[in-house]
């Protein structure tokens, strides 16, 4: 019988043929009742959480870069507005070494990335072997707001999905471990959010007035999502979605996704390079 | 009467034709009597720090992100093996925001980049605006093994110092703000650490054979460093001499360097670049 962690994290995947809207985005009913029930639960374990990820990212530079190891993390955030990405970044990836996080936010592609295929600029940012890299937003704008804002073809869309799982699965041979995190929010929390960065002179600069067009197409914006996690989702590189609401909780899932993933790798101290006896002794001799 | 961290930061500060010989390592005669004495003190202190460095941090991104601002920070650490240049990226730099930070760690050059002059790979990795860039070594290896080495000609080597003095001037111009900081460790310190790195198996990777013949050139680099501070320091890009035997006191320092040219820069919120009243009234109409 599995607990916790294994149990939240399965109840976060998503399931063949998933529904959005039947997803919980805060006080999920599945929550596991050995999981952190509060906000100040959820410190108590994200302090450990720290030491077992540091440990682990140390372990996984180290081995890669003796060229003992090939692998690497990619953590894809999405999620509409106000979903909290940034505050992942800020607090779950705050955690690791800045030595070893490779972050890149995607934003609309530039003249030469419009050049190429969606895929080019990705290719780009992904991270170096031994690295944990995070994309804030990612390739998955191109089936997203693209298929709401018409930015492409129905067929150009359409088209994008299983170049997209080709991609995400030739990653996975390469040893670059995608993860993928959709922060699931409420309608109303989304209101709340934006509410609040009108409200607030510090939180002013967060707010864009295409924010509110977006919200209007809320509906167009869950049904694409749907799509895109259903039409990508698989066992090489799996979907999660997590409810989002409630800040504590997202980054709380978040943590343990990665923690998974890096045991998942089970990186190893790499072996001496060297004599170490001979070493000890050429320092002495250089005491 | 000044008091710190003020005082501290003028004791840091290289004089004009510093000795290096003559600055401590460890437990300075001139530490401020009200700065923290220990490193549970020195802890009490890091934790104000975080607070300060991050609100700080996140004014400055955002009024960059604005166009209301120009202006970044780099940290350019440079000290001998083992003094602990990537404790201060992992402890200091982590303390920040993994979005507004960018860190490069500079290794031999590649056969590319010596086809140009040593400054052009640095031009490449100076940090956006609103950014806090970290250097792990820079362009001062050009003028430290390049000169013990003698990987360049004598002629070439001092021909930079100048060339360096006046990049970093202009750097300045361009709003991005150099703190140099060298990490001045003993000695007996490295033999103490490098020991360590041939004791622990979870250190063995950070040991390299070329460390023990660095150690025995240790004068000349001690000469060379001497020479580059000395000939390179001037008020638009100052040099600290850290007492880096003690990691505790090291990475206070260097935070409250990082603090103190922040609020030298002073960001400020950025006012709306919307109609307040309008936007709120959008919203209400898109709940």
């Amino acid at each position: 019988m599995s607990s916790y962690p294994e149990n939240l994290l399965m109840c976060l995947r998503a399931e063949p043929g998933v529904h959005l809207e039947q997803r919980a985005t805060k006080n999920p009913t599945w929550w596991p009742g050995d999981a952190p029930q509060d906000k100040k639960q959820a410190a108590v374990r994200m302090k450990v959480l720290a030491v077992q990820l540091s440990d682990l990212q140390e372990r996984l530079f180290a081995q890669a870069l003796q060229e003992e190891l090939e692998d690497s993390v990619l953590l894809i955030l999405q999620g509409m507005d106000t979903s909290g990405k940034g505050g992942i970044v800020r607090h779950v990836m705050g955690m690791l070494d800045p030595q070893g996080v490779e972050h890149f936010a995607f934003k609309a592609p530039t003249a030469q990335e419009r050049e190429h295929d969606f895929l080019w600029r990705v290719e780009k940012r992904l991270p170096a072997r031994g690295r944990i890299g995070v994309f804030d937003r990612s390739h998955y704008e191109d089936v997203l707001i693209h298929r709401v804002q018409k930015l492409s073809t129905q067929a150009q869309v359409e088209a994008r999905y299983s170049k997209i799982v080709e991609f995400e699965k030739r990653l996975k041979e390469r040893g670059i471990h995608p993860v993928k995190v959709m922060l699931h929010i409420s309608r109303d929390e989304q209101f709340a959010r934006l509410s609040e960065r009108l409200e607030r002179p510090d939180k002013y600069w967060k707010y864009a007035a295409s924010d509110v067009e977006d919200r209007l197409l809320w509906d167009e914006y869950q049904k694409a999502y749907q799509i895109a996690v259903n039409r990508t989702d698989n066992d090489a590189a799996p979907w999660y979605i997590i409810p989002a609401d409630q800040k504590w909780r997202a980054r709380l899932c978040v943590a343990e996704l990665l923690l998974a993933q890096l045991q998942e790798i089970d990186p190893q101290w790499p072996a001496a390079k060297f004599d170490v006896a001979a070493e000890r002794a050429r320092l002495e001799a250089a005491r």
